[in-house]
């Protein structure tokens, strides 16, 4: 028998899903008194999942294969209006991955972002987008729909989810904010809180390193693909940035779904955090009653839930 | 100018000194009221810093390089028994990294381990090892030395560190065990509580699975090398089990730091978990006073701490 740290073959085959067409195998846990999440996700109705709004996807095409981002304007509208402006403008096709740093963020942008106007390879122009945006730090939580975690957090007084989005609440002051979970998209900035414009954006590929919440702009998460960044060959520069630039991968094109004809995008559907199911789901790995588990931990941190993501199941002929 | 999410590069060349001569660059964090980890560093002493004993050092020789790996007697006595004699009869020599799953685990073991025994490709015998050796989940905190952090944790009353390790402790009941952060080794395992015998191993390469603490055998952590087994192409099987065989890194080997000659070892020094220097580290880093922080969280948990690591500087001609 392959011995595993862990039984959680549902979710593995629910990740692998997108990638090979969305049909779960069985769930091999027996079953037990207390829901598992293998149980609960063998009861999610079609109402349980939301498309992805193809106005807020990015389809990254990396040698390797593609990544999917939604974005987040409910968090941060101007760093996401600012996006779009550089992917509608096609800024980012024939740019890099410049930076790859272990347990910490992998890093994409202009190469000859550093490199004077007049030089021999001057920075790419950024075209009709903003050269400075303000920091979206936070906003106020009122308006914002929110799945409560119960458990304490190190770093916020409440932490929880909206629309699938893993976030930090501050029960005093009303600021609501995106977390840095495992694969968060963020806006690399300078010193200035406004030198971020999404020009440099890095995803969370190691533990979330939470001392970054409400101190740099988080756009959008990664639902697709994580893994072509998370296995970038580290850099051996400073902060992980590439010294050597035959190691960077570059960027054949980022684009925005709604860009792109219908039958072009992928039909990824995303859990509701707020159904039921997803309400079941936070219980079932707080609790995990397979049978693996002998002390089950009973608590959960916001950035060890896994929020299930599939292809949308083609429609019934008939239906 | 470069954009990043973080100043952190006095961190990156601590992790990078490792590879490269043990040397600090100058910090280019500006001088602030409060300490940051930088000016903390700058004061360290030589007695800050302890030697890896050879005695618990594995080095692991893959393709790409060499990871380090501290073994924790102190934890697991029986499982780094067991480990320490696979590891004489040169079990792990030739087998290979068999499992790679994103934002969670990379395995290794015998790829033959489920095969017959007579079949064409038997499973490598383990020679004077033990085939099953106990659960040791945790212990009592009783008699370990302990560097508590003052945040609340979401799976522990209480965590802080031991001898270099991250730990979990339950006030009422005194328990005390090792917590599933990034890097972290631990014993795979299947359904029977003493069914790892250390034949197979698993190292954390994303988020921190805090739920798996008390319910897996963790034996040790990496020191060096991560980045060569974080990068591992992810496996398309479920849990992340390599299909084609092809796929796997073979292992050269694995040695105790003490069986190779003392020229042949790497002088690795981890910063004391209970000096002071630490100490003043852990609140740099709960308060990062650096001039690009605008919120500090002002907390810190336990697997978000960076314990610094170096090569032995060379001892000075006439000391």
């Amino acid at each position: 028998m392959r011995r595993h740290p862990i039984r959680q073959s549902l979710l593995a085959l629910m990740v692998a899903s997108l990638a090979c067409g969305g049909a779960f195998a069985e769930d091999e846990a027996k079953p037990t008194a207390a829901p598992t999440m293998a149980s609960v996700m063998e009861s999610a109705k079609d109402s349980d999942w939301r498309d992805l709004d193809p106005d807020n996807t990015l389809y990254m095409d990396l040698p390797g294969g593609r990544v999917i981002i939604e974005l987040a304007p409910a968090f941060a509208p101007q760093g996401v209006a600012n996006i779009r402006q550089l992917v509608k403008d096609g800024y980012f096709d024939g740019l890099a991955i410049i930076r790859s740093q272990d347990n910490y963020v992998v890093q994409w942008g202009d190469p000859n972002a550093d490199n004077a106007a007049g030089s021999e390879n001057p920075p790419k122009a950024i075209g009709k987008a903003k050269d400075k945006v303000p920091g979206e730090y936070f906003r106020m939580a009122e308006g914002l729909p929110f799945t409560a975690l119960p458990d304490p957090d190190t770093y916020a007084t409440q932490t929880g989810f909206s629309d699938g989005f893993p976030v930090g609440r501050d029960g005093a002051d009303g600021r609501a904010w995106l977390t840095h979970c495992y694969g968060m998209l963020g806006v690399a900035r300078g010193m200035e809180p406004d030198s971020g414009n999404g020009a440099q954006l890095y995803v969370v590929i190691g533990h979330a390193p939470r001392h970054l919440d409400r101190n740099v702009t988080l756009v959008g998460q990664v639902w697709a693909g994580m893994e072509l960044l998370s296995t970038m060959p580290r850099g051996k520069g400073p902060l992980g940035f590439y010294e050597d630039p035959s190691r960077r991968t570059s960027i054949a094109s980022i684009r925005l779904a709604s860009d792109l004809a219908e039958d072009q995008r992928q039909p990824i559907q995303i859990m509701k955090t707020d159904s039921d199911t997803f309400g079941q789901l936070i219980q079932a790995r707080r609790h995990r009653a397979e049978d693996w588990f002998l002390d089950p931990a009973d608590h959960l941190s916001v950035c060890n839930m896994i929020i299930p993501s599939r292809l949308k199941p083609a429609a019934t002929p008939g239906e």
